[in-house]
């Protein structure tokens, strides 16, 4: 019995499409001869786009994105300060809008380091966990305003909205990938400051946990966390925290794990009720776009993440394998983007 | 002709007496002999006193300490999920109060990574930048609120705050820093999400740039600025950003330039309307509270800070060298915390 499973691809700006060429390359080649077949879709969104058409996202490419498996994105975004692209902000409009409509309510993202990747610490010790960070609330949800707008008087506000059937749901997800893994969890957030967003998520995470006594969990203020991941990264298992937290913790995350050209996500709906969406952390990056100095590790990271998702697991571990085995041999001279591609392809045959 | 500066002594919970007493101790010793001569005010606040009496700070404890020049604080804070201390908040309703009614609008925090103080990263390189750390706006404010509180549909908002005054005001000091150093400032933010209060912070940044053209400016998003302060701190000089990432950035640049055992800081009313606060950034680690093994640099340090905000710069130097001195001398057997505050007063002298 084959499968057919449509995706959608969004190679993006910058990078995005050279980075997606090597992942689609590695989807390719660990699924050909299987009974799984990937049929694609290409999307050009992104800043090019929007100077072509002024079109950021429209409302027909939603639902035809929608209407797919699964989505694979490069990155998007312009160059910083582009003046085209002043009052356009890609990044709202196209990729929280996607996380947004498709409720990707999970995004994870796992961080690793491989054996042989030099990590800016001194003394890294063993890393391996992973922050579920919530997708679809937050200080992300565009709830915010100002008055008396580029006078001295402006004031401008942003909300928080914390919902419990938001939080819920992911600190939910969680507990169980916690018990699929180290059994520990940590909350991360800012309690004593934010007292009414992180009543909640204390109260949650409390109640939750109840159902969950084989995990154990702790809790960090989010600066108290940053000092752990550079201190002390081997102490985490899975990390749970809000949007922006997240965001945060992730980058660094990335860093302390050499390099946010290795670090992959997924926006995840764990429903199934819409296509879940895998990207690498990293940005479009217009500096190097082009020019073949893109690491698509990350990207095709994503594509493992895309495949555990689909029920795929093997073929994702062997795309993990892969990696794994062609970063141990990555010191020594730098590699074109399509040549660590094709490493990572001919990895999987080992 | 003498002076008198009367200084308020909160010093607070936990290791917060201790760091205190030696940071006292080094005051008194670099200013004897000269013309100024400090008066010392303790009061008892924090958790202890709490317990004991209900109160976090009353009207008077406010007035009186207002009275004063400056104020010197060690660490406040029980010891965490006290259920004694359930539902208060001795962080807001005694740092934080202290620096809203205050008006603390820069709270200032300076990162050196000093010759001889082993850094978690790898390889460092040079590192002295200032964090301006907005310090009574933002999502500090306190403006959240929760509806259906503690039930499946409770929804938990936090409101960040943010006024052109506020941040005209700390960006202008900022820039003031850059100029008294390499000239170089850095607007953090996160100006792609948070669009509006975003939008503010680079207008206001922008205008008040026009009046320093010899400082160059550039901006980075919060999450990247992370990555950055773990692979190439030294690129910093100062930066400036509101009152949460400013929390999260001095915290992560605590941990890399030799832990928060040394990270000084101010909360400073630059207008003179009421005392400046010195306070190091640690918190008050009641579980090692009276053993003797907190490390008072941090507190020294802000008494550094507290001598040159009034003006006493050459006795901030005197301490700022003695400090170095003791630092670059530490290899080998752990100090108790009055052996490091007495090293430190016999380095004075050198
Ligand atoms: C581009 C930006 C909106 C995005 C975010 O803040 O979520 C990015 O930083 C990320 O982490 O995926
Ligand atoms: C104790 C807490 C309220 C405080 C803050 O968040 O400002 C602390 O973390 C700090 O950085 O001084």
């Amino acid at each position: 019995m084959s499968r057919t499973v449509t995706l959608a691809v969004i190679p993006g700006d910058g990078i995005g499409p050279e980075v997606v060429a090597e992942a689609v390359k590695v989807l390719h080649a660990v699924t050909s001869g299987t009974d799984v077949a990937f049929d694609l879709t290409t999307f050009s969104l992104g800043a090019g786009r929007y100077l072509d058409t002024g079109d950021v996202l429209t409302d027909e490419d939603l639902a035809a994105i929608a209407s797919h498996d699964a989505i694979l994105l490069g990155a998007v975004g312009g160059a910083p300060g582009d003046p085209r692209l002043a009052g356009a902000n890609i990044e709202r409009g196209l990729l929280l809008k996607l996380r947004f409509s498709l409720d990707h309510y999970v995004n994870l993202r796992p961080t690793r380091i491989y054996p042989g990747v030099p990590s800016p610490l001194a003394d890294a010790g063993e890393v391996d966990f992973v922050v579920v960070r919530e997708g679809t609330e937050g200080p992300y949800v565009g709830n915010g305003g100002s008055i008396r707008t580029g006078t001295p008087h402006e004031v401008a506000n942003e909300v928080s909205v914390n919902t419990a059937y938001g939080v819920e749901r992911v600190v939910r997800y969680a507990f169980r990938t916690a018990q699929s893994r180290r059994r520990h969890l940590t909350l991360v957030h800012k309690t004593n400051v934010l007292t009414f967003a992180g009543s909640l998520w204390k109260r949650i995470t409390d109640e939750v946990g109840a159902e969950f006594p084989d995990v154990t969990v702790d809790y960090l203020h989010v600066d108290a966390a940053t000092i752990f991941l550079v201190t002390n990264p081997g102490r985490f298992d899975v990390l749970v925290t809000d949007n922006l937290f997240g965001d945060i913790l992730t980058d660094l995350a990335g860093a302390i794990s050499g390099g946010i050209g290795l670090a992959a996500s997924g926006n995840i709906n764990p429903d199934g009720t819409s296509p879940s969406m895998f990207e690498p952390v990293h940005g479009s990056a217009p500096d190097i776009a082009g020019t073949q100095k893109a690491d698509p590790t990350a990207a095709i990271l994503s594509v493992a993440l895309l495949l555990d998702h689909l029920g795929l697991t093997e073929a994702s571990a062997a795309v993990t394998r892969a990696v794994t085995a062609d970063i141990a041999n990555r010191a020594g001279h730098p590699r074109r983007t399509a040549e660590i591609g094709d490493a990572i392809v001919a990895a999987l045959s080992l």
